[in-house]
């Protein structure tokens, strides 16, 4: 978020088609929930073109990265690597450290689809687990951010928005901002 | 979770083929955050087996329930009802009361696809938003349960499971609970 160390989410693997839902949701939910960039394999087009569009509509600041170099990423990341994986350390053990090391410290968090390889399970700074129960890297992430946050993502606030959603108790109200 | 009241996801609405991936991911995140149940529409086939699957494996207890009366089970819930939504009112901003009325009853929490239909909004007791922006289903289930178990669901025992993943620093260690 603004004001604060940046911090960038990266979508490991992508296999366009069974991928494409997931690999959109992880860079929404990067979106909404306080960080400032995803970045994505070049072949994750869809992706890539849905987050845009929802930045362009809902506003930023929030970057649309592609590489095919991702793990060249990881390991020439200047700042602090966080993998998110059911086999790593409960969030809530670590959570208050990284949470202090991002006071000072640009943020990569990992979030893998397929088979991720030993090697960034070896070149991350912490691999963390929300939960030790398979479910869903959305979820992890989602639950990831809000903790590393502590909350103040949901206050965030948007520029350059085309369309605002107005909390509603029932029914939807969208504003132009115009 | 157990000693709680009951919270179940009913999942609404499912496109087979399309929605696969992110329905099963409703479910397994239904599970590993905290609730008791999962309720899916008759379709959803693969999610089924595969919630089901991860629960003989991994443990519950979890359940997994069918029905294509949707709209009969929100309205008939006795209990209390809440809607995912980016439309709805900040989850910041009513987490509280959600929180105290689930101390005493149970609670159906229904998570949308496609459009969803204006009755529903009607008929929950809160229509809650994870942000007011356009982001996951999935992402905006786990905060949600996160912040009405306060965290709790972290530490919950599993039983029955025949596996078990063993926190680490770095790799993976899964032993047989048998």
């Amino acid at each position: 978020m603004q004001g604060e160390p940046d911090v960038a989410v990266l979508r490991l693997g992508h296999r366009p088609g069974r991928d494409d839902r997931m690999t959109t949701h992880v860079g929404l939910t990067a979106r909404a929930l306080g960080a400032d960039r995803v970045i994505y394999p070049e072949n994750a087009t869809d992706a890539v073109e849905t987050v845009r569009d929802i930045t362009d509509r809902f506003g930023g600041p929030f970057d649309v990265a592609r590489t095919d170099e991702q793990h060249a990423t990881i390991r020439d990341w200047e700042g602090t690597v966080v993998h998110l994986t059911m086999y790593g350390e409960q969030i809530q053990a670590v959570e208050a450290e990284i949470r202090e090391r991002h006071a000072s410290q640009s943020l990569l968090v990992v979030v893998g689809s397929e088979k991720v390889p030993f090697s960034v399970y070896e070149e991350a700074d912490w691999n963390v687990g929300v939960t030790n129960q398979p479910h869903s890297e959305v979820a992890g992430l989602a639950v990831f951010l809000d903790r590393l946050y502590d909350g103040r993502e949901l206050d965030r606030e948007w520029t350059d928005a085309e369309s605002r959603v107005v909390p509603r108790e029932t029914g939807k109200r969208v504003v132009d901002t115009e």
